[in-house]
């Protein structure tokens, strides 16, 4: 199982992919860049659909679904949208195969070719605008709050499982508001939806705020984002909310009768996040011996394992946890019973470990005598034993013990981590050194923004929105500052 | 909102597309033969795809996720499949625009040109099975039961929303297994669970049966399938499930070391159903008034309307509203109350007719006065006077009675029109004027198939499973036939 399996110290980039693939999450496909999800890292995913789902919908939003291509003369339509939304690209231009002449095989069709080629979407804003056009006449359409779960495709020169492929499944918000007062409310709750899921679901603390105007999605007047900090203390931006403005409705024409009968162009917003999530969720927790999840997340929060001899002694024990699964999963707990007699149990400790389940308890021939059970916990690795009558109680507690535990964990790290830095000296050593978030003061200027990037590779990750306006002096130039934000080396 | 709705009578095709259009559930997008699916079909597509998905887990199955782009050359390597398989597919052949030097928008970069080219998936038996062998390796690894919720695309000439897209939503199961008996038992097992859904939850009753060897799947050695009769009397098959022996593990170089410790082949299935089921659905119920939906399948299932003059007689009706809401929902019955002052409740009770809303209780000041509601049936449109201690029973009652009524109806209306045949000039007057299913004897050979769709496009939907062994001759050809088959036109 952890064989070949790299530490973190020895290195980080090998230790997450090694994790992602052992532990059965994803693997790269025949198809370059694109991954297959497994079924254990797909169960994951379902969990992390399931629960975002349930809170846009609390927030009032419904599902649709858009085609999967865009006419290529839509990107065209806005402006800064075309200008900065990168070009890495999937092309259709034919819509036939046919037979090959020599019999061996297909080839395209060249009389079937597209008057007009079709780009498998990277972000659906302009398709949708496209549409919104014909669904908006007046104030009444307003607002209108629509989600999908899609598969996007960029085509990404470097690809890493979860982190950055070519093809990545993900949500997309679009909303269409009557106000720009509605539209910023709404960019920002959306922001405030992504914080609350990373924190107390994959127990991942975030900082919330705005991106500099170089990092600002193509097309939007402003980009919220969370971000997180993974154990190598690089930066990982884990969703965007953005506040478009009217510049979708503008540039697809998209106009509506106001309150005051008047025409005007429609506000809009888009939010997202990604399979990405995965990749966080992997880097955040897990340590030199697997996957560790947060039990909120694990698809099996408990695994029991029996230790027999012969079949007589596993019936027995059989006998004593069948009753025990029940009532756990009578709580909503996900448990596994694994009674194979083709492993031993020692492999399936390794298994259960390495997969990253909250909870292990091992029952044996003693501990029916007893009357016990052996509980471990996957994020400390602490064992106790327990009496038989004080599981439920136990596993309750523990499992929120757990989810606790990492998100403090992962808080406790992030403060360690973060360092407000007041001279150039000092970011450069920070940086090489120890890496983490800086805050620091910036002039604010895209110029300083840019040699910051090209002398250290650390980029502006947010400016908090929780800040105190604070005077002082940018960290690079010298220059008058208003307030610090946060820079760090990021994926 | 049902103005300009064509009846069935009129023109039947008319009325199905009006009626998709006009109950918002989806419209033509911008580009070419892909819909737009709208909120209030894809929230009945979320129901189809939560108890199919609940019931493919019941049965043992894990979901998983493959990309979305097969590279071309993996369509020549099963010869039936290449053969077979429609060629319309959507081809990606470059991976990057660029600014076109006019600066007026973006142009395919000729550089970025693909080494080979790559087909968006019609279906993904071919980069599944690729997968697959780094998977397998021994009966241990066996079976493999996977399914996947996925967008495909297959360039159709002619679209008809929902029925024939080019891009579609389905799901697919790719199953391995160690002997041939499991993978038919697998295939036949899937296809019941589509009956089951189709006839349990869509209230649509199907026919169970396997297709004619020129009606199979690319690649299959035999295709199970169930038939629906739609209310023109043209068959709509609703899902497939295929048994497709060792093709695609020779194709893809599949083996494992079978419990004799031999190397041998690995045996496989592939099944799905698709959004198509939202055409099924539609077409077996609705009426010349709208959409009528199966409770267990409709968004809302009891609209509330008030009747009222002002706010005080607004705020009395909510007061006895509010706890029948809760009531119901306690129940799990969704339910809304819709008290918009910006719309008449004769509006309402127009849109949530034409929208198949199953039931809708209507409550005025006079109704407040009695202590009565008045409750109406979508399926029969009948009109009740309820005391209001009586709504929860009867409503739960009522909702039970209508998704009965309409798998009755249904199941009526295909039992009228599936005809025992014998002769070849009752085949065409009942192909020709009444349409339906047609049970008639065939004697098994593919030229006859092809003659009888020739004439009269009629085809062999299935060779029913359940079918006693009867002798009999050919209804075309006058030769022997061992069992009779169901002909009809279909979609």
């Amino acid at each position: 199982m952890a064989k070949d399996f790299s530490s973190r110290s020895e290195n980080y980039a090998q230790w997450y992919n090694d994790l992602v693939i052992k532990a059965d999450l994803a693997e790269n496909s025949a198809v370059r860049g694109c991954m297959v999800i497994k079924p254990y890292g797909y169960a994951i995913w379902e969990k992390i659909q399931a629960i975002l789902d349930k809170m846009f919908k609390e927030t009032g939003h419904s599902n649709v679904y858009f085609p999967i291509f865009i006419p290529k003369s839509f990107f065209s339509k806005e402006a800064s949208h075309v200008e900065g939304f990168a070009k890495e690209c999937a092309v259709v231009t034919h819509y036939r195969l046919k037979n090959s002449p020599d019999g061996k095989g297909v080839i395209v069709d060249e009389d079937a070719k597209l008057e007009e080629e079709l780009i498998v979407r990277p972000t659906s804003e302009t398709i949708i605008w496209d549409t919104y056009r014909n669904w908006i006449n007046s104030y009444r359409d307003l607002p209108l709050l629509l989600n999908q779960w899609a598969n996007v495709v960029r085509w990404e020169m470097r690809t890493r499982l979860f982190l950055r492929t070519t093809e990545f499944l993900w949500q997309e918000g679009h909303t269409a508001h009557a106000t720009r007062e509605e539209a910023v409310q709404e960019a920002e709750r959306m922001l405030g939806v992504y914080a609350d899921f990373a924190e107390k679901w994959m127990a991942i603390p975030v900082l919330k705020g705005v991106k500099s105007s170089s990092e600002r999605f193509a097309g939007a007047l402003e980009t919220y984002a969370i971000e997180a900090l993974m154990q190598d203390g690089k930066a990982l931006q884990t969703g965007t909310s953005h506040f478009l403005g009217q510049n979708f409705a503008k540039a697809f024409d998209v106009k509506f009768l106001n309150r005051e009968n008047q025409l005007d162009y429609v506000w809009a917003t888009s939010w997202g996040v990604s399979t990405r999530l995965m990749g966080a969720l992997v880097m955040a927790h897990s340590d030199d011996n697997g996957l560790v999840l947060p039990p909120k997340l694990a698809p099996i929060q408990v695994a029991i394992v029996p230790v027999f001899k012969n079949e007589e002694q596993l019936n027995t024990i059989s006998k004593v946890v069948q009753p025990i699964k029940k009532a756990l999963e009578k709580h909503g707990i996900s448990v596994k019973y694994d009674d194979r007699d083709t492993h031993k149990p020692g492999w399936k400790f390794a298994e259960y470990e390495f997969k990253g389940v909250p909870l292990r308890i091992t029952i044996g021939p003693r501990d029916i005598e007893n009357n016990t059970v052996e509980i471990a916990r996957r994020d400390t690795l602490e064992k106790e034993i327990l009496q038989l009558t004080d599981i439920e109680e136990k596993v309750i507690h523990l499992l929120d013990q757990i989810q606790k535990n990492l998100f403090d964990r992962a808080l406790s790290f992030r403060e360690q981590n973060t360092r407000s830095v007041d001279s150039w000296e000092e970011f450069l050593d920070v940086i090489d050194n120890k890496g983490g978030f800086i805050s620091a003061h910036w002039d604010g200027t895209v110029e300083t923004e840019e040699k910051i990037k090209e002398e250290t590779k650390a980029t502006i990750r947010i400016i908090p929105v929780s800040n105190l306006k604070e005077g002082g002096k940018c960290v690079y130039s010298g220059k008058p500052s208003s307030q610090r934000v946060i820079f760090a080396r990021a994926y």
